[in-house]
């Protein structure tokens, strides 16, 4: 028996980099939370502290605001693809990379009718998200690309229900066949492959989201994230699977009866915790493999 | 020399009341943040203990939500002033009644180009919010309303300098012509009366700060958050005062020049702490006196 | 009818300041969070952009870290007053200053039964602060000094009923002889003169807090704030005021009678929101006025 | 090629449940944050929202608060252990459950030199964890134990250092002999077994963890891990694997001599982001297979 290293990390992470296009008069800003990882020959950073593989997190941190202005950042995914290559070609002891890039959307203030062409105003709670991984060892570069949405925060107020569910000995819930059916969705969606129009690509999987939230009559979240997510890979072809994460934010009914009110479906209380937690991944069968896709830790 | 009872207020806090008006197919949401303050003669309860006169607040809970039926939620103003009035008028220990509501926004989800009926998004990171005090102590009801908008957050990339200010010892800061100007304000205004279209003027003061923050050429935040405030006082005259508390959230330059990279206003680092904290207030010289309406505390 | 400035004031917010004491082998640690808030002739500053009198927040985070070293951090009491006093004194335009010092507490990490002289183990949730204010309109630079605790969270599981109180229409909550009383305290105490042993007298403050809040048979939680706070005034002559902001943590009795099972205040659930906010103040009716040293925002 | 369902769950997430212990005078209090997560035969209630076999998420809440008192909480390991297999074995569609416990600590508020018998007071800021497997598929229930510490903060001001590291072309930091290392550490040790003294195991981890970072000179945090994980290791044979993650809290020592101040490693700037973010794993090369233990999601 012996105590061995086993999977390992590093990198920078929440570096906050900003980037404003005023090639024009008409400014562009893109808004970024970027995260790098790194794996490969660490061992002795590890076991006799010898650094000397070992590409320090500040550098790291210098390459995400250095390749904001030398590569730029399109979409979020083009520039996570670049930081990610650059780690593993160019740094000998890189054998894998990770970067997780969350952008800040922003929208242009109107002023008289018109937008103004450097003035903007934040834009919604959500998040876009992309997460990157090249992995060296396992073919040359293999790459995979994880796109998503974080925060987006939906409420149908009726065209819910919810009941024929199983019953236990600690089973006191009430079947309903009309609540609010409220959530905050975590979406990530893996492409089998790196040429996508990424912007469009994420337009188009975040409205299909928001329609089949609204349009299919729910028996259960299980069932909303299951027609949410299949609807996406029926959509797009280039998306190998999709991964959906809801909390459940439960709205109950006030009682008001003791105060001779009726209360058909108009009066809630949003409760905080506890939640209900559902997640349920939709792929293709024939999807290529995932590989470390997935493994945001280790 | 006798040690006394100072203020004292006592509430519930932060109630989360979600009304839904369901009386067409087109349902509408109200998603609120309630809390609720009284003062009085409640002296008793904390030197003896003495409950008599202390309505609990586990009632005035069951009041935000048997209001959000029986009075509705229209403006939140409205909302908060009837639950104020009761307080005050209707439970005979209570000589001042504070409510304050925040509301979370909500927008239609679109589906097929058109508004869902009954499904809605999260909008926006902002929030609407009011604050109405009654005291019956003062004058007949003597009332004040304060409405507000918390969490919006602006930028401008460019329009902003910061030059020619004071030196002392331990002044290292270089004057800039150009600078990222970022915010996350928090502005309220009171108004003169309470014979106000509320949705209405909210929007209008909205705009006019968006539009003072595009338009004005900045010197300093103090000038840009004095020219925001004192255009709403100049465009409604039912606005008494008006306060906005603005952090500066700097966005400092990213040096590339080791990396053999320019950056004329390109690529910023977006810090969190600490941040500069400006704040101040417009007034008409005339205003009616604000009495304890600012006094969230005690 | 005139539109006019009111009052007004800027600084550096949550300034993290760390200090450490090296001059033998056994190090010391202050670690700081630290705001200035300036007030003065800063009228042009707003109205034309004209930042001649305005010493720079950045000077002033600059004059945080300096005054660590060369003033040192010995109490927060005093580290505050020695900025306060300093922007006062030597900036023409500042007529009032106000600097808050948030304290993290740390304790030393045990090895072998020995303190060790520079491993350190952060203590505990809550957190001492201070708040001075230093005005030199009012006399000769008077001064406030408030102290205080953050975060502070008791509970006792016995001790506490609640029953007597006022019943209105929408009263539905039963009385209690027995609950669960929680609170995350916001205390802060002013003194009336700045010749205070600070650490004693925090130390000494706290423990009455600790030792009323146990002690007490609280009826409610205003008699308990009351208790607590009487009891820091009659024991220190020189705290003027002492005030209490205490929510009320709501344990909820798990209803476990479904499932066969008694609950005699054994098991509960802990709710976030909606939570009572109960506040008061314990006052010499002798004390010097209070100024503006509770003025937080403006 | 088709679409098919790929890995879900669900469950109740954040059920706050408080448990005191009353039999003497002397109550005892654990405070505790519960998730479960159960998977099965769930596909038709995604498939087809058919909810036959789904145990509502409020039907695992009422078991959560039901245990706690018939079961009771222990250690929160044998809490987790005993819901788990509930759900396994009680409920016929579930074949995998998980339940994460984060308890809260509490120390007893000490009245006049005695400890108080049923007052206590929030303890630190860390939190204790455990996290149990039951997979009914893999063997007859295979069982996974991990426990944990989460939010760890620990400093040392001296006895680290950072050099001989890898330079590339955006690499612009410079070595040092002496800095601040800070952390706030997130630590998770899998068990080969079941029979463990839980408590005791816990104090022992802790303390060789906290006894590490305080002894070993650091040449960098991927070494200090790596001895503090090894260390429990090589101190129990019943701990299968660690793994730690830590956040490179930076402390940027001030640049004072613009001041005329010379700063010895006394005054730093604590930042919040960026931060490095190290994390490794040691582990038993004998060890049982960790199956599903380390799959919070999915």
């Amino acid at each position: 028996m012996a105590i061995v290293l086993g999977p390992n990390q590093y990198g920078k992470a929440e570096t906050r980099v900003v980037r404003i296009y005023r090639d024009t008069q008409r400014h562009e800003i893109r808004d970024l939370n970027v995260s790098t990882a790194l794996r490969g020959d660490f061992a002795a950073a590890h076991l006799t502290g010898d650094q000397a593989k070992v590409l320090p997190t500040d550098s790291q941190k210098n390459t995400c605001f250095a390749f904001a202005k030398s590569a730029g950042v399109g979409e979020i995914e083009d520039y996570a693809l670049a930081l990610a290559r650059h780690f593993v070609d160019d740094i000998a002891s890189v054998s894998r990379a990770r970067v997780d890039v969350d952008e800040h959307r922003w929208e242009r203030v109107t002023v008289a009718g018109a937008e103004h062409p450097h003035t903007f105003v934040r834009a919604g709670h959500e998040m876009r998200s992309a997460s990157v991984t090249i992995d060296s060892e396992r073919a040359v570069n293999a790459t995979w690309v994880i796109a998503g949405i974080r925060d987006l925060v939906l409420l149908k107020s009726t065209g819910s229900e919810f009941g024929g569910f199983l019953k236990d000995s600690y089973t006191t819930l009430a079947p309903t066949t009309d609540r609010v059916l409220a959530t905050s969705l975590t979406v990530r969606w893996r492409y089998a492959g790196t040429q996508v129009a990424w912007g469009n690509a994420f337009g188009q999987v975040r409205q299909i989201l928001l329609e089949r939230f609204a349009s299919v009559h729910s028996l259960a979240l299980q069932q909303t994230l299951w027609e949410m997510g299949s609807a996406v890979l029926a959509a797009r072809d280039d998306v190998a699977e999709i991964r959906l994460s809801a909390p459940n934010k439960h709205h109950f009914l006030a009682d008001l009866t003791p105060f001779g009110l009726d209360n058909p479906g108009e009066v809630f209380h949003a409760a905080d915790r506890p939640y209900g937690l559902i997640q349920c991944a939709a792929q293709r069968d024939d999807a290529p493999a995932a590989g470390p896709a997935w493994d945001q830790d280790f």
